[in-house]
């Protein structure tokens, strides 16, 4: 059995006690950007039920185009007002270059991506490089409350990058 | 209080049994990519535990050049193996046209987003489009188990897209 077979059996019990279907637009009018880690469960880590806010995940937690769309639909269409950025110590993005990860794949597939890696170096300099990158965009329009956090694997606590 | 003071009480009290660190690498060796959708908890949908995959998402769940990177970076950095797409339904994506959205942002703000917004009729065939597009990729070497998946927001089950 596949890891993807044992996850949708998981999913059946899930079913079993789940009762829908919530309203679509999240009831705290809030939206978190977060690193895909797999040690992040941003449910858990914000005490989030499902219907609260949107949850939006990458490789790093960082901005880039897509991250700036979602928050636009979020915001414009779906009410959501509040931003939470969440990067985490031990992160992958602190173990490579993307010089170095665009030459390996160049090296592979014979293909160098058009797209930056978003490799970062200091985790607290890139929470803020996000925040400024959601301020700076003119797609998102609340911007009120963009606050950024650091999530500690050891501790599971979120300190906040001034 | 704001919302993000509220969930950051909180993560104060889920640090208070959290135990760490786990490894970096996903214990499943799977990512996930799902839609930002409130309703959709995919840890519990899955019966995820910390440390167990990687969680893509963003709005619809769609494949970008965002989910590309990530993707890459989850298989060839961080050995996951197996993919699972999950779009759901009553999707947000489902009640806008990219023309449309795009056009009322231009209207209020003066520029045109230079991105897709995404939006799709059909959510089975944007699960299809999603899975062409992650085996179109020069990117993501592993693609023996890439497999989507709707999620239904009324009864917490997901049915897999043939």
């Amino acid at each position: 059995m596949s890891v993807t077979d044992e996850l949708l059996a998981n999913n059946a019990r899930y079913a079993e006690t789940f009762s829908g279907p919530l309203p679509l637009p999240p009831a705290k009018h809030v939206a978190v950007v977060a690193c895909m880690d797999a040690r992040l469960n941003v449910y858990g880590a914000l005490g989030l039920a499902e219907g609260d806010a949107h949850v939006i995940r990458n490789a790093g937690g960082v901005i880039t185009e897509d991250e700036i769309r979602s928050l636009a639909i979020s915001q414009r269409l779906l009410g959501t007002e509040e931003i939470i950025l969440i990067h985490h110590t031990d992160c992958g993005m602190l173990t490579f270059t993307d010089d170095g990860f665009k030459q390996s794949i160049e090296d592979e597939v014979g293909i160098k991506p058009p797209w930056a890696a978003e490799a970062f170096s200091d985790v607290e300099a890139d929470v803020r490089q996000s925040i400024a990158r959601v301020k700076a965009s003119p797609f998102v329009p609340k911007k009120d409350s963009v606050r950024g956090f650091v999530f500690d694997v050891a501790t599971g606590r979120l300190t906040e990058v001034a």
